[in-house]
C-alpha cells in the first residue's frame, strides 16, 4: 500500500488529460497552412535551427545529468538518482514539445495573418503557446504525481528533491544557454545590420536574422518554459518538504486546531490504522498532497481558460487574452475552495494561496507599468540629451522598479506566514504557480507572434500582414513584461520556500537545536558569499553575450564583404553559419556559470557548514531578486523607450533622429540585461536552494 | 570620579596635538603664493563657491539636527541630544576646516607647479589634504574622548550612540548633497561644453567649469571626509557597545582566559574597589577604551607619516606617498602591539585588528586593479564596437569587481570573529580605520591636484605647468580609486560592527532570549525592505543628478546663446549662476533620500519589530555593499577607459575617434555611479545601523 496513491493518481490522470489536450492543440497548429515557399523555407530554417540547438544542448546537459546522477547514487541511492534524472528528462520533454509547437506555430501565424484575420492569427499563436503551457504543467504534474505515488511518505520526501534538482539543472542551462544564444544573435545582427549597414531589422539580407529568430524561440520559449517548470516543481517540492518536517502540533494547527473527522475516515483509504496517530499521519500526507491537488485544480482551470479563449474573440485580441486569464484565475479559486472544504484543511491556507496568487498578478502589473508606461516616457525623453542620459535614466528606473515587487513579495510572505505558518509561505508559491499552464501559454504566444512578424518582414509580405502581426506583437510585449515579472516573483517565492524547507531539513537532521542567527559570523560570511555567486553569474553571462556578439559581428561583416551581391539582395546569406556561432557560444558559455552555481553551495556547506549555507541562500536570494528585477525592468524600459520614439510618441523625434540613436544604444545595453543575465538570476536563486536542500544530510 | 578619565584624557590630548598640527599645516599652505591675478580670481571663485555651498548645506542640516535633537531629548535625555548635536558639529567642523584648506591648497598647488617643481607642488597638495586628514581624525577623537571622559561607563554607552548618529546624519547629507552637486556640474558642463560646443574640458569659456571644480571639493573632499569620519566614529562606537554588553566570562576570554593582575592595579586608578568584580569592571572599561587607544596610536602614526613625507621626496611623488603610507601602517602596528602588551589584552585582538587593516589595504588594491588595469583595457577595447558594448562591458566589470572585495570582507569578518569573537568584528573595523588620518590625507590630496590642473587650464598656463599637475593628477587617480575601495570596505565593516552591536543591544534590553533567525519571516521581510531602501536611494540619487544636470545644460546653453562673444573668448561667462544651480539642486535633492534613510528603520522597528529591523540591516548591508562596489568600480573603469583612449593606449583610437565618443558616453554614465549613488550607499548602510541602534530601547 502507499499513502500517496490517491493524490498521485489524480495528478497523473490530470496530467494525462493535459498532455492529450496539448497533443490535440499541436495537431491543430501543425495542420494550418505555412503560406508561400519563401515563408516555408524561413519557417523551416528557424524550426531546424531551434531544434538543432535544443538537441545539442540536451546532449551536453545529459552528460552533466549523468555525472550528477551517479554522484547522487553514491551519496543517496538509486531512487534519488532516478528522481533526479526523471526531473531533468521531464523538463527537457516539456521544453522539446513546447519548442516544436512554437517553431511550427510562428510561420503558421504569419500565414493566418495573410488573410488579415487577427483572431485567426491569434488562435494559431495562442495554440502554439498553449502546447508549451500545457506541457510544462502536465509534465510537472505527471512527474511529481508519479513520485508521490511511489514514495509519498514523509520519511522519503528527500527522494522528491531529486526531481526538483533535475528540473533546476535543465532550467539553468536552458535559461543561460538560451539567453546567450538569443542575445549574441540579436546584438550581433543589430550592430552590423542596423547600425553599420543601415538595413532594417529582420531584413532578409542580414545573415544574422534567422539566428535572431531562432534565439527568440530558444530564449523566450524554451528558456522561459524551463524557468516556470522549475518554479512549478520547486514550489510543490518545498511545500511537501515543509509538511514532511512538521510536528504533530503544527500539523493539527494547519487544520484550524482540530483534525477533521474526515481525516480519520480517510485513514482507511490509505491503509493507515484509524488511531489518533494515524489521523495525524493522514493529516501530514494530505498536507504533502495539497500542492498536487492545487496544481491539478490549476491545470483544469488553465485548460478551461485555453479552450475558452474562443468565446472571448469578439472582445478583440487583448481583452480576449485577459478575459481568458481572469477566468482561469476565478475557476482556480473556486476549485481551491472546493478542495480545501472537501478535505477539511484550515482556511488559513486559503489566504496564503490567495496572497501568493495576488502577489504574482500584481508583480506582473507593476513590471508592465515600469516597462510600458510613464517611466518609459522618461527614458525616451532622456534620449534627447544623448545616450548617456538615456542609460542613466534607464538604470534609475530599473532600481526604482524593484521596490514595489519586493514589497509585494514581502507582504505575501508575511500574510502567508500569519495565515499558515512556514507551510503558508511554501503553499503561497504553489498558489502563484498553480495556473502556470495558462500563464506560460500567454508568455509563449508572445514570442511566437514576434517571430511571425519577423517572418512576414523576411518574406517581404505586404503591409497589411505586418499590421496584424504588429498588433499581436505589441500585445505580446505587454504579456511578455507581465510574464517576466511573474517569473521573477514566482522564482523569489519558490526560492524562499525552498530556503525555509532547507532550514527545516537541517533541523530534522540535527540532534541539537540549529540556529541561523543573522549576526552569526558564519551566516554573515555566507550571505556575502551568496552575493558573490550572484554578481559573478551576472558578470559571466554579460561577458558571454559580449564575446559571442563580437564573433557574430565579425561573421556578418565577413559575409557582407565576401558574398558578392548580398547587400544588393541578389545573393543569399549563409544564415546557418550564424546559427552555428550562436549555438556554439551558448553551449560553451553556459558551462562555467552552471558549474559555479552547483558547486558553490556544496563547497560552502561542506567547508563552513549549514549556517553559512543558510546565509548564502539568504544573501543570494536578496541580491539575486534585486538584480533580476533591476535588469528585467531596466531592459524592458529601454526596449520600449526606443519603440516609443519609433512610433513618434516623443515630440520631435522619430526613427533615425539623434534621440533614436541614443535609444538604440540603451536598448542594446538592455538586451543582455533582460534576456540573459536577468533571467539567469531567477534560476540561480532556485538552483542554489535546491542543491543546498539535497546536500543537507551530508553537512549536518 | 569617572572610569573613562584616562583613555578619554589621552584621546583629547592626542586630538589636541592633531589639531595643532593641522593648524600648522594650514598656515603653511595659506602662506604659499597664489600665482597671477587670473589664477587668484579662479581660486577665489572656487573657494567662495565651495564655502558658500558648505554654509548653505550646514544651515539646512542644522534644522534637521535640531529637530532630531529635540526628539532624542524627549525619548532619551538631554545628554543624548547633546551627544548627537556634538557629533554633528564635530563632523561639520572637520568638513569645514578640511574644505577651507583644500580650496586654498588647489590654486597654490598650481602656483607651485609654475616653477615646474613637482615635489613642491606635491607638498602643497599633500599639506592641504593633511589638514583634512588630521581634522577628521582629531575631531573624531576629541569628541569621543570627551564623551568617554564624561559618560564612559558600560551602562551609559547609549549616550555615545548619539555622537555616532550625529556624524552619520552629516555624512549622509554631505555625501548625497556633495555627490549631486559635483555630478550635476560635471555632467552638465561636459554635455554642452565637450559634446555640443566642442571645447575642451576645463575651458574657461564654459560657464559650468567653476561649478565643476567646486563640485570636486564639495564631493570628493568634504563628502569623502564626512564618510570616513562616520566610519571612524561608528567603528569605535560599535566596539564600545559590544564591550559594554559583554558578560563577565566573555570579558575574561578577551584577555586570553585570565584577567592580568595589572587590571587589578588599575582598578585604583579608576577608583574601583580592588575585588574580583572590580577587576571585571576594569576589564570591561578597558575594552571600551581600546578603540580610543588604537585611534590615538593611529593618529600618532599618521602624523609621523604626514610629517615624514619630506624624507621620501627623492623617491619621486608616487613612491614617496606610498612609503609614507607604509610607514604609517608599520608604526601603527608597533604602537598597537605596545598598547596590547602594556594593558594585557589577549593577543586574539591583534589578529582581528590586523585582519581589518589588511582587508582595507587589499580592497583598495583590488579597486585600483579593476579601475586601472586589464579590465579597463577590456572596456576601452569594447568601445570600438560602440557605446552599447562599452556600457555592457563596464557593467560586467563592475559586477565582477564586487567578488574579491566581498570575499575579503567575509574573510576579515571570519578571522576577526575566530580571534576575538563579536568584539573582534568591531575592533577589526577600528583597526582598518585607525590610520584614517593618513588615508584621508592621501584621498583629499587627489582632488586638490585634480583641481590644480583645472586651474592651470582655465588660467591658460603653459604646457610645462600642466605636465606637473597632470602627473600629480594621475597619482591622484590611483589613490582616489584606492581610497574609494577603502571607504567602501570600512563602511561595510563599520556597518557590520554596528549591526552586531544592535543585536547585542536588543538582547540587553529584552528579558527573553531574542533570536533573529534567517528563516524567520519577519527577518526575511525586513531583509527585503532593507533592499528596497537601498535601491530607492540609488534610484533617487541618480534621478537627482539627471534632473540637476538638465538644469545645468539649459543654463549653459542659454549663456552660450545669450552672452555675446562668450564662445569667442572675449566675454566672461556667468559662472556664479551655475554654482547656484548646483547648490540649489544639491540642497533640494538631498532631503528625500535623507528622510527615507532615517525614517525607514524607525517605521520597521516600531511596526514589525526588532527582528524585522535586524533583517533590514542585513538586507541593506548586503545589497548596499554590492551596489557600492559595483557602482564605484564600473564608474572608475569607464572613466579610465576614456583616459586610456585619450592617451593613445588603444591601437588606432584617439581623442575624437568613434571609440572615444563611445567611451565618453560610458564615462558619463559612470559619473553618478561613482561619485553620487555609489558613495551614498556607504553612508546609507551605516546610517541605517546607527538609527536602528538608537531606537533599540523603544522597540524592545
Amino acid at each position: 500500500m502507499n499513502e500517496g496513491l490517491n493524490a498521485g493518481m489524480v495528478s497523473m490522470v490530470a496530467a494525462g488529460i493535459g498532455l492529450l489536450a496539448a497533443t490535440g492543440l499541436y495537431i491543430q497548429v501543425a495542420r494550418k497552412g505555412v503560406g508561400n515557399d519563401r515563408m516555408k523555407d524561413i519557417g523551416e530554417a528557424i524550426h531546424l535551427g531551434a531544434m538543432t540547438y535544443l538537441r545539442e544542448q540536451y546532449i551536453r546537459i545529459a552528460l552533466f545529468v549523468m555525472l550528477v546522477g551517479v554522484l547522487l547514487s553514491f551519496q543517496y541511492d538509486m531512487r534519488m538518482s532516478g528522481a533526479f534524472v526523471f526531473g531533468a528528462v521531464s523538463s527537457a520533454m516539456a521544453g522539446f514539445v513546447g519548442m516544436k509547437a512554437a517553431t511550427k506555430a510562428n510561420v503558421r501565424t504569419t500565414a493566418a495573418a495573410l488573410n488579415s484575420n487577427i483572431a485567426g492569427a491569434l488562435n494559431v499563436a495562442f495554440g502554439g503557446g498553449a502546447v508549451m503551457g500545457l506541457a510544462v504543467a502536465a509534465f510537472g504534474l505527471l512527474g511529481l504525481g508519479l513520485l508521490f505515488f511511489l514514495v509519498g511518505r514523509p520519511e522519503d520526501v528527500q527522494i522528491i528533491w531529486g526531481f526538483s534538482m533535475g528540473a533546476s539543472s535543465i532550467a539553468f542551462f536552458a535559461r543561460v544557454g538560451g539567453g546567450i544564444f538569443t542575445k549574441a544573435a540579436d546584438v550581433g545582427a543589430d550592430l552590423v545590420g542596423k547600425v553599420e549597414a543601415g538595413i532594417p531589422e529582420d531584413d532578409p539580407r542580414n545573415p544574422g536574422v534567422i539566428a535572431d529568430n531562432v534565439g527568440d524561440n530558444v530564449g523566450d520559449v524554451a528558456g522561459m518554459g524551463a524557468d516556470i517548470f522549475e518554479s512549478y516543481v520547486g514550489g510543490m517540492v518545498a511545500t511537501m518538504t515543509i509538511a514532511a518536517t512538521m510536528s504533530a502540533d503544527d500539523l493539527i494547527a494547519m487544520y484550524g486546531g482540530e483534525l477533521p473527522s474526515r481525516l480519520m475516515e480517510m485513514a482507511s483509504w490509505f491503509d493507515i490504522p484509524v488511531t489518533a496517530a494515524g489521523g495525524v499521519l493522514v493529516a501530514q500526507i494530505m498536507l504533502m498532497a495539497l500542492p498536487l491537488l492545487l496544481s491539478v485544480a490549476g491545470l483544469i482551470a488553465s485548460m478551461c481558460g485555453i479552450f475558452g479563449l474562443r468565446f472571448f474573440h469578439k472582445l478583440g485580441p487583448e481583452k480576449a487574452l485577459s478575459s481568458a486569464d481572469m477566468s482561469t484565475a476565478a475557476i482556480f479559486v473556486v476549485l481551491t475552495i472546493l478542495v480545501l472544504a472537501v478535505f477539511g484543511y484550515g482556511w488559513g491556507i486559503l489566504f496564503a494561496i490567495i496572497a501568493g496568487n495576488i502577489a504574482g498578478v500584481l508583480i506582473g502589473r507593476v513590471t508592465s507599468y515600469y516597462t510600458g508606461s510613464k517611466p518609459v516616457m522618461k527614458v525616451a525623453a532622456a534620449s534627447k540629451t544623448g545616450a548617456a542620459t538615456n542609460v542613466i535614466t534607464g538604470i534609475a528606473v530599473g532600481f526604482q522598479s524593484c521596490s514595489i515587487p519586493l514589497l509585494l513579495i514581502a507582504t505575501a510572505t508575511l500574510v502567508a506566514y500569519q495565515s499558515a505558518g512556514l507551510y503558508g509561505i511554501a503553499i503561497s508559491a504553489v498558489g502563484m504557480l498553480a495556473t502556470a499552464g495558462m500563464t506560460m501559454t500567454i508568455d509563449a504566444s508572445g514570442p511566437i507572434s514576434d517571430n511571425a512578424g519577423g517572418i512576414a518582414e523576411m518574406a517581404g509580405l505586404p503591409e497589411n500582414v505586418r499590421a496584424v502581426t504588429d498588433e499581436l506583437d505589441s500585445i505580446g510585449n505587454t504579456t511578455a513584461a507581465t510574464g517576466k515579472g511573474f517569473a521573477i516573483g514566482s522564482a523569489a517565492l519558490t526560492a524562499l520556500a525552498l530556503f525555509v524547507a532547507f532550514k527545516q531539513a537541517v533541523q530534522l537532521h540535527s540532534s541539537d537545536l540549529v540556529t541561523m542567527e543573522i549576526t552569526d559570523p558564519r551566516v554573515v560570511v555566507g550571505a556575502f558569499l551568496g552575493a558573490i555567486v550572484v554578481v559573478l553569474a551576472a558578470s559571466m553571462t554579460m561577458n558571454s553575450v559580449g564575446k559571442a556578439a563580437i564573433e557574430m559581428v565579425n561573421e556578418i561583416r565577413r559575409q557582407f564583404r565576401e558574398i558578392p551581391g548580398l547587400l544588393q539582395g541578389v545573393a543569399d546569406p549563409d544564415t546557418a553559419r550564424c546559427v552555428a556561432i550562436s549555438t556554439n557560444a551558448a553551449l560553451r558559455e553556459m558551462v562555467a556559470p552552471g558549474l559555479m552555481a552547483v558547486t558553490a553551495p556544496v563547497i560552502v556547506g561542506f567547508f563552513i557548514g549549514p549556517e553559512a549555507l543558510g546565509g548564502m541562500l539568504m544573501g543570494s536570494l536578496i541580491v539575486g531578486v534585486v538584480l533580476a528585477l533591476f535588469m528585467a525592468n531596466a531592459g524592458g524600459a529601454w526596449d520600449n523607450a526606443k519603440k516609443f520614439i519609433e512610433r513618434g510618441e516623443i515630440a520631435g523625434e522619430r526613427k533615425g533622429s539623434d534621440a533614436h540613436a541614443a535609444a538604440v544604444i540603451g536598448d542594446t545595453v538592455g538586451d543582455p540585461f533582460k534576456d540573459t543575465s536577468g533571467p539567469a538570476m531567477n534560476i540561480l536563486v532556485k538552483l542554489l536552494s535546491i542543491v543546498s536542500l539535497i546536500i543537507v544530510p551530508f553537512i549536518t
